[in-house]
């Protein structure tokens, strides 16, 4: 059984042909939640799952489950799974890699005719991304209780478009009622989407926790009025007091090294005219800490920034939270499952916490969790050109396969 | 020929029925240049004159004029006129009331059958808002030779389209030469677009001069990367660099008053996605004084702390100067005209120095000419919420008549 090793040129050529869907010029992937290459995508993956001999279940938010049975039906299975929907200027990787590495368990336990007591599940979960539909990571939050059902089918893009239409149009509103789902135990691979483990030369990155994360939506409401005419001292330029409040959420996250994270993402700016000073600009803040206590002082901090502006200025400036979860510590058991088997796979490991939020944390909330991290190019994903090694995303996988074997238990 | 007076309520009557197309929910206009609402509202304008009688010319850029002869055809006409395209969120009288204003005399001088020397000339001269597509004040530009008909026509707007294919589609781009017309003498009636008059309470402004301008278009390029993961140490982050450019922009502008203006008014972030730290963002500056000396100081220091932020930050910093002209004085003859006429009529006057750029600053490159500014509410433009009162309209339109016949002289 320890000789056992998943084939990395299927599952690199996996890879390779799902991120044909929405490819990119420059490399990437852009395959947004809901929209047509979302389910060409879908389809795709549920195709594979099929001809793997897994069953396939859907539940009402779009999450999919692929279920190969194992000797005793009624214990709760093993599931692996993460996301296929992009960011707009997404990479292959991102999400992709933690599906496919659960179907690549699945094809070598076949190859090899290994059976396991408990069933195993690869599962992928919607709109994990949060680009197109807020909030992020939709269809585990959903599946845990973090927010309810329709909360999720009213969420709305940019074009007014909401979850619940798009999830029908697309054929992905299924029947089962999310949560209503047993869960052993929950395993995640992905690649870090940071820089640690290419710095410290290191294979694996075995996942302690992921932080917690605040998302605000910021509108600063001024007057639009040409910007010829208008003396410096009577405008009421809402980007010259937005820009403000952008440079103070880093400075925020600069306060709290090392795990402090400030980011404005998304700006809109009304007219958006080059003669017309803004009357109103719309951004969004991404406040994040592995510290809880941590997180809530860099959140007061931000409300109270905006208060002093607000007041200082006379305009207003309205801050609402459109997601928050905790940091998500992940279980000793499932942690020590990905240690026992890097280390008897003997490849290089290191702890790593998570910046990027994962459908993981919501698993967790259900079910014993962890996650297994490998390294991706100069630390960079959310962009086209998002790289990772064959050899890392094999290891990864084989990891995936000794974790969720030592949770399954070969038979 | 003293008592002569314009028919108020026509004047008013004719800019609501212009301000039908393209009105918008909030009581503005929103009619780009070149769409095919510019088109509607060119065909419903050419339609007046030609039922007061006046003969139509249009040039290779669109230009319209409109023109009642005078008893001596030899003499260059004497010319008023503005614009009819609008802002995004425009508001009614922002253009449209000079080149109304402008059929209001013509109906005036035909219903009283009054005949001049000089021709009497309406114009309406294309793109001058510059908000589809830039330069600002085109068809005016290319009238005078500031800048080719090549590069307007090969101008573009967000989605690609062209100023030339734009100008064939609506059925504008006519045969005339743009500049070979002559023009006696220029004036243009027009809403102050600023709070001087409404402060001063004064119902005409007199306008000595316009401010130069200086627009640019500045790009920031970063590298965008997961705002998660990524350490703040570790980050390129296009928007945090772009946000102190534009705080500088008005840093400087109030280091130069009272005639020193700066403004952002055109911001895009990409990828805009709210966990993604923007990795390119572009945005638009307006800087402008009616001293040229202290507008290429403020040049020099826009350039010269860019050039810093580049040294200073690593990231690349583009700046293009997009659209120049330098402050215009205004032909004494035609500001003494201006100022006689109101005389005459016993309005209270003062001098306006002009914020905004007008058709009338690149007229003045060919002909003597001068602005008749009236108040509008709170000084606001580019505003869809732009509002002016029909009494001071009546005056500015009033001081109009008398300043041509002046020039044009009635037989
Ligand atoms: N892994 C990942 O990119 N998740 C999206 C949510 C986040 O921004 O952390
Ligand atoms: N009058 C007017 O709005 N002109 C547009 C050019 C400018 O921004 O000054």
């Amino acid at each position: 059984m320890d000789a056992l090793r998943i084939n990395g040129e299927r599952l690199w050529a996996a890879l390779m042909e799902l991120a044909q869907i929405g490819a990119t010029a420059k490399g990437g992937v852009k395959r947004l939640a809901l929209t047509d290459l979302d389910k060409q995508g879908r389809d795709l993956v549920v195709g594979w799952g099929r001809e793997a001999g897994m069953s396939i279940t859907i539940d009402q938010i779009g999450n999919v489950f692929m279920r190969r049975d194992g000797t005793d039906n009624t214990l709760p299975p093993v599931m692996t799974g993460s996301h296929i929907d992009t960011q707009p200027t997404g990479g292959k990787f991102d999400g992709n890699y933690g599906v496919l590495a659960g179907l690549e368990v699945v094809r070598t336990l076949n190859d090899l005719k290994i059976k396991t007591q408990a069933p195993i599940e690869v599962a992928f979960w919607t709109n994990e991304e949060g680009s197109r539909f807020v909030p992020v990571m939709m269809g585990s939050g959903v599946f845990c209780g973090a927010f309810s059902l329709e909360t999720a089918y009213a969420a709305k893009d940019t074009e007014g478009k909401t979850v619940g239409e798009e999830l029908a149009r697309i054929g992905y509103r299924g029947d089962q009622v999310p949560g209503d789902h047993p869960i052993g135990a929950y395993f995640e691979t992905h690649i870090e989407q940071g820089p640690v483990l290419e710095d410290a030369d290191k294979v694996i990155g075995v996942v302690p926790a992921v932080m917690g994360l605040s998302w605000y939506d910021c509108v600063v409401t001024g007057m639009e009025a040409h910007a010829g005419p208008t003396p410096m001292g009577l405008r009421k330029d809402a980007l010259q007091v937005a820009t403000t409040i952008m440079q103070e959420v880093v400075a925020i996250a600069n306060r709290y090294p090392p795990y402090g994270r400030g980011t404005v993402g998304m700006v809109q700016v009304f007219p958006n005219s080059r003669n017309v000073i803004p009357g109103e600009v719309k951004f969004s803040i991404d406040l994040r800490n592995v510290n809880d206590e941590l997180l809530n002082t860099m959140h007061g901090e931000i409300t109270a920034f905006i208060d002093a502006t607000r007041t200082g200025t006379g305009l207003d400036i309205s801050l609402e939270r459109v997601s928050y979860y905790p940091p998500c510590p992940f279980h000793p058991d499932c942690v020590g499952a990905v240690r026992n088997a890097t280390e008897k796979l003997g490849y290089s490991v290191m702890d790593v916490v998570s910046g990027a939020g994962h459908d993981a944390i919501y698993a967790a909330r259900l079910a014993p969790a962890g996650m297994i991290f490998v390294p991706c190019k100069d630390g960079i994903s959310h962009n086209e050109i998002e790289d990772a090694k064959p050899e890392h995303l094999e290891a990864g996988c084989n990891v995936l396969l000794h974790a969720m074997l030592e949770r399954a238990v070969a038979v």
